[in-house]
């Protein structure tokens, strides 16, 4: 393993873990206990969820490997705060929605080479990459982790024992 | 900057942020608010942040940089749940231990070369570090960081609007 293929796999390795976490509280969750608030007058647990699969879907456009899934998500769960729009989608939708994309991004992150990892954000110019080597397509998932991890952190207090 | 560098600079500029971030939520909190359950029955801030201290104390005897700080904060904020232990330090003493701590971490961080960041955690063998050469130092903050977002997800819940 080369030091690249290392780092690579530090992240993705997080990345995974942290998903898992968060599959085995959905799993924990009934859609009940989902639905309720995290906090009284804070984010519900399924407003998190739908606010995960958003923002990792949108992953998918910046780190130039297709086009967004769930675009019809984004006004709900990234632009209006919890409980702004009625219509959201059934729990049971966003539960699956949740299954199926794990499964496409880990699809996606495999096909990615090591030297593509450290390749240019698509958002970033080149001559700005020339000076900020870090924002590279790995730096993404690492934040994404750290994302991931907060709200992971808020979905474990939703489990009343 | 060569490879190992730019991940060292993705991993440490994570760390730092979260720790921003909670410098901030610890700022806007009161101590009484601190001192609140999260959720009912669950872990108070106060605990979170004794937490934090002893998790993050640990890294130093981790990352082979000197002897834990506090170790009598371990049994209280570590080895047993919040209101196990009656008596905890006082809520503006974990408040300047938090911010010691910061700078001393820092510190200690901006000590530490490239390819240290990269060598054997402690606590790996040599034999087994040749066949999971990811178990490295740096491996040590990109795990605490992603427990410090876990956690610092929860805090955020404090502040009662």
């Amino acid at each position: 393993m080369d030091d690249k293929e290392i780092m690579v796999k530090m992240v993705l390795d997080r990345w995974n873990a942290l998903n898992s976490i968060v599959d085995n509280q959905l799993d924990k969750l009934s859609d009940h206990e989902l639905e309720a608030d995290i906090v009284p007058g804070k984010n519900r647990g399924i407003y998190l969820l739908g606010h995960l699969i958003t923002v990792h879907d949108a992953m998918i456009p910046l780190l130039q490997l297709g086009t967004a899934q769930y675009p019809h998500l984004t006004e709900i769960f990234l632009n209006s705060p919890d409980k702004f729009i009625d219509q959201i989608p059934k729990t049971q939708e966003l539960r699956v929605i949740w299954k199926l994309q794990s499964s496409i991004l880990t699809n996606l992150f495999n096909g990615i080479t090591v030297d593509e990892w450290f390749a240019r954000q698509g958002a970033v110019h080149e001559e700005d990459f020339k000076l900020e080597p870090h924002r590279n397509n790995l730096n993404i998932v690492l934040i994404r982790l750290s994302h991931l991890s907060y709200h992971a952190g808020q979905l474990a207090l939703l489990k009343r024992n």
